[in-house]
């Protein structure tokens, strides 16, 4: 499957007028990845309403674009290069510091300002082509098969960042272009922090240890979590791991196109309140994924906006208990008239090694 | 070697009546941790000019604060929690997204504007203290011994991808944070990219081989650049290597405190001049390093500035031959009062493998 830059540009041109630009200067180097296919460190494509496109970037990639359908200038200041009176920016995208600098040089050339926009290829990006999604599949099922081969090798002794590396070198042995993210392994009592970086920790038996990883493919991202138990469980970890099971569940069931996103973060999180643990789940249910790990659309108690058909969004309730540990299960799914397809495929059954 | 963060914020609260502000209100998530030791992915500092400081970060990172010397606030929206009429933001570092929001923020509580100012803290950061030298020396250790056991592995047949997976792994082993930035290997005809990503080429006997990585270590980076032959080298790949290894040592004698950044560059540039490659070295001769792989100061044919004493900073000339392949030699060096004391000790003999 190949992926149709001009159409993705055509969209955004289409969506131009309605924020009364004549161009938006893209500059964000994911928004300008996914409209042109550049992947580079410094770039800015401008897309006119008529859906024509010019992109620039410096001496270290101007090969890369003769393979594209844009047509390219080389510049060090890329920014710069493409500014123009009344054109639209990437607020969220661009600093202060650029976005003065290119007003001065406007004033300079006869002055005109430019127009803060809002996330307009964002919106465009949550909804995602066949394409995107079979990458997104490859990336889910490296990030399967990585955990299903260092499974066997989870035992008492073995540090946090062992278990850490383990997974990140199956992960790019596999083919991955790298891990998508920090790879999180919390054991026992740091189970409790959920944005726990590994440590020299030992795995012990007794221990709940909790692994939040995946692989990036093509410039995609996967996200997946499991808590497996080292030994016989105790009937507290049982019993937090079920019912965090039951709330992804319910989580994932509620994922569907119209849905809102506020809606599917209550389905998962009502479990998790109704047996009082409301105050030991404190983020959100869930978020987008694609060519960053965490996009647009977000699942959470204050979220707005409804879902779409063919959104990748992870659902990733979790419990922390302070001081115990804790448990989190988390899938990448993507919406689907009829119900969601379940991306990452590893058993959600508590495994106990 | 301990770090004194309360030093750091007292200078950084010296410079700013030059400024006109009673505040920084300080954003870059580095500079938080310059700042106050606080490592997260959302925090804020606002430093007053009389020395005191408050830090602003989510539940998430709450319960680290107080470890700090430095008192601490719960708040999902940082910037917003601090932002005060008349307070200095770091341009460079928020987005016109923020600024726009803060200042609408503090419209609505009865006006004031904040005032974008430059990179206060990164010029702080640009002389190191001992302590902060002494994790770049461990930094680059690492790197040093991970290039040595690696050494032997470096054969026709393995692919590049391979080779940086082994560099990677073998850092992290010893324990480094993570790499620095994606390595680089390029072999044979990549070698002319400079900022080639590995792919499945299989190293083959005659090519050149570079390698530019690094390790991280309690968040300083470290940064070398070897290019090693694969089997007896050509004439041309053997003069090629003797000019970069040239240049790259008069870039290194350049580097005394006192030295103007172009200065510095022409001295390893010229050479490379002089012997008719001036268009095959499109790239500057070096960068500061610490806390981020890139940061002030730089060195370049039109940067401006002279370098202080205690600034880590990489020398790495390269010849970069079209369809041909390229040499680069890198060093992570520090400028000393008496010459510079070189952190990355692998020999810059060309090493035939």
């Amino acid at each position: 499957m190949t992926i149709d830059h001009a159409a993705r540009r055509a969209r955004l041109a289409a969506a131009l007028p309605a924020h009364e630009v004549p161009a938006l200067l893209v500059t964000s180097p994911v928004n300008v990845r996914y409209l042109t296919g550049l992947v580079s460190s410094n770039a800015a494509v401008l897309v006119r309403a008529d859906g024509s496109a010019l992109l620039a970037t410096d001496n270290r990639y101007i090969d890369k674009t003769r393979a594209l359908d844009v047509p390219a200038v080389e510049a060090p200041d890329v920014a710069g290069r493409l500014a123009a009176p009344g054109v639209g920016i990437e607020a969220a995208a661009m600093t202060v510091a650029t976005f003065r600098r290119l007003e001065a040089g406007l004033e300079e050339s006869g002055g005109g300002r430019l127009v803060p926009l809002g996330p307009l290829v964002e919106e465009l990006r949550a909804v995602k082509d066949e394409a995107e999604l079979e990458l997104i599949r490859t990336a889910c099922a490296l990030t399967d098969q990585a955990f299903a081969d260092v499974l066997p090798l989870i035992a008492p002794g073995l540090t946090e960042r062992a278990l850490a590396r383990l997974l990140d070198n199956r992960m790019t042995e596999l083919g991955a272009d790298k891990p998508a993210f920090d790879t999180i392994v919390a054991a026992g009592e740091n189970g409790a922090i959920p944005h726990h970086a590994p440590t020299d920790r030992e795995l012990r038996a007794g221990d709940l240890v909790t692994m939040d990883f995946g692989a990036r493919y093509h410039g995609y991202h996967a996200d997946m979590t499991r808590t497996v138990c080292l030994g016989a469980p105790a009937a507290w970890q049982r019993d937090l791991y079920d019912l965090v099971r039951r709330a992804q569940r319910a989580g994932r069931h509620a994922l569907t196109p119209g849905a809102q996103a506020k809606d599917v973060d209550a389905a998962a999180r009502g479990l998790i309140e109704a047996a009082g643990h409301g105050e030991h789940f404190r983020h959100g249910l869930g978020h987008g994924v694609g060519l960053e790990i965490h996009e647009d659309p977000f699942l959470g108690p204050s979220r707005t906006g409804r879902l779409e058909d063919r959104v990748p969004i992870t659902v990733e309730p979790g419990i922390y208990l302070p001081e115990r540990g804790g448990v989190r299960i988390e899938d990448t799914l993507v919406t689907r008239e009829g119900g969601p397809e379940l991306f990452t495929k590893t058993t959600k059954e508590l495994l106990v090694l």
